[in-house]
Parts: C-alpha cells; structure tokens; sequence
C-alpha cells in the first residue's frame, strides 16, 4: 500500500452493554445449531435447539478499512449467557493462520475467561473483565467462554493479516472445558470419549 | 519466534479514571519543559513551567511481552487537562517507523481530539470519547489532544514492530492545532512563523 491510498483516520461507536457497532463492516451469528461437536453434552444441545428454536450463543461485528500487510482492525464479540448441560456458552475457537500474530481483548460488560492452548499441548487461562485487557500472545489457540449471567461483550483488535484456523484444533476444539460445579465455573481437562 | 518460546497470555488491569497500569513494563512522564518547541506561544509555556513548578503534561504506560514481528503491546496515554495559551495540553505526535502500520485508541474517560497527517500534506481529525474506538490508519501521523478539563485517559493497541519515528513531523509538528475559541476546540491551521 502507498501512502496516498491508505484508509482515512476515523472514529467508530460501539455500545458497551450490547456490543453492536452500527458502522460495522462485517457481522455473523452463531446459533447452537452452527456449534454441533464442539459441546460436551450433545444431548442438551439438541434439547435446547428443540425447545429454544435454536437461539444465538454468539455474534460478531467488525471493521476493517484495507487487507493491507500492517493494518489492524477491530470489533466485538458477544457472547450470550448460557449454558448446555453444565458448559457455559463458548466461541469456536482458533489458532491464528498467521501463528505468529497476537491479538488483545477488553472485557466492556459481563464477565469470562478466555482457554489458551499450544500445540505443544500447553495449556492456560485468563479472565475477561472489565477494567483489563486480556492479552492474546502469538501461537496460543483461544476461545472466549461467558461465565456470566449477562451477555459478554469483549472489543477485540487484531492484525488483518492474523486470519483465522478452525482446523488446527480438531474435533471438539480446545483440550479443557469450563462447566459450572456447585454454582461455579471450573476449568476441567475434557474427558475422553468413549471408544 | 518459535511456539515454545511463545510469551504467555494474562490478563493486566487498568485503571479507567486515571489510566494507571500497576504491571506495566514501561512507564515515562513528559514534562511541559520537555515539549518545548511544539506549542505555539513560547512565552506562555515558559510562565507556566515556572509558575507551575513545570507540571506533567502526558504520561504513558506500556506493556510488552516480545519484540517479535506479530505481537502487539497495548498500555495508557494519559493527557492532563490545561492550556499553553489557549492551546489544549497535547502529546508530542508521531508517525510509526514502519509507516504501514496502524493503531487503535480508545479513550476511557475525558475526551479529546487526534490530528493527523500524511506525507502528502493532508490531515484530518477524529474524536477520542467513551464509547469509541478511533483507528489510527496506516500512513498517517498522530497527534492527541485533550479538549476537556479532566484527564483524557487512552487505552492503546499497537503493533511491536512499528516503532516512533518523530523526525518525519520536522520543528513544531503538525500542521495543525488545537486552541480554545470563545470557550470551544477549534482546529486551525498552524499560523506561519514570522521571518
């Protein structure tokens, strides 16, 4: 990119409680129906899709002004309360395509932890919550888990050249899961499937 | 960077009235006598370094975990409110190193102004207020002023590898200021320099 054709300075609302960004270029849902496979319970699962007419766990707005080898860009993402079975609500999950690139998150309303894992099997957790920023470190896959009995609404930037790899973790994503025990959440190991 | 050599992700709280980061890795205070040359009324900067017992103009704290291409580091700027005549305080101003490298700000609490400005001698101007994340694009120089009389407190994400360059701006800066007019910001070409 040369100079003259870079992308205008600008500023860009985003509402804290919701998350929404009206001047947002980019925006996705995902229901409970698009996250088969990835939950503990695959029976709650079903049941909640049957009963609840397939509600949306989480949604995604962004906003970026080139694909240009240096640029940032930014958005939300919220995540709903819930839960299926005893697994709270979760994001996917991934590795940046680019494995080298990092990303930070802001915790603007809810509260919930974000899993990080390495390929080397390594594995981590950190809090979302207002009044931190939750670093994202290159190399580490993540998914971003609502613990909270409101929605979870986290501003994210990120380089436009991180994309993303849902491959990399296979099957069911992440190695631990967050369920609630006693009222709580709990970062457990997941338990192996039956053969 | 190899995966295994990955820093670690966290999580680091900041302080959102006074921009504070008790885990910051990097922290420096400018002074006005340290931004002698950027205001436009040298006499009135002089009176208040010396009346005022040269008060802290801005402070920034950063955060980050490596040097290598692909990270980010994330910290506070936070801008004093004042005037040097009837100029708001404002930060020194830069372009990035890598020129085609962006940023975002997020201003906290206070509210402000960033000027702009590219090589090819345009500028521009966006808002900093609660509410609004404000995309520094790549290319442009940046400058933030706070227009409001209590601390404008900016939460910063950045690229490791842009870097400062503050020769690309020459003698006072930007080609444009902030000064207060009939008690309103008002953004004004800098005035030409008497012979």
């Amino acid at each position: 990119m040369k100079s003259s054709d870079s992308p205008f300075p600008c500023s860009v609302a985003f509402a804290i409680d919701t998350g929404v960004i009206p001047e947002a270029t980019a925006h996705y849902q995902k229901r409970l129906s698009d996250l088969r496979g990835l939950f503990l319970d695959p029976e709650a699962l079903e049941r909640r899709i049957r009963e609840e007419d397939d509600p949306v766990c989480y949604e995604n707005y962004a906003i970026s002004h080139s694909q240009a080898e240096g640029d940032l860009f930014f958005g939300t993402t919220i995540i709903y309360p819930g839960k299926v079975g005893s697994e709270y609500h979760l994001t996917r999950g991934h590795y940046h395509r680019k494995r080298n690139h990092a990303e930070t998150y802001q915790a603007l309303s809810g509260h919930g932890l974000v899993l990080f894992e390495r390929d080397d099997g390594t594995t981590c957790t950190a809090e979302l919550a207002p009044g931190k920023v939750t670093y994202v470190a290159p190399f580490w896959a993540h998914r971003s888990v609502n613990t909270s009995d409101v929605p979870l609404v986290v501003l994210w930037t990120c380089s436009i050249e991180a994309g993303h790899d849902y491959e990399g973790l296979g099957g069911q994503g992440m190695r631990q899961v967050v369920v609630e025990r006693n009222g709580m959440p709990s970062v457990e190991d997941r338990p192996l499937r039956p053969a």
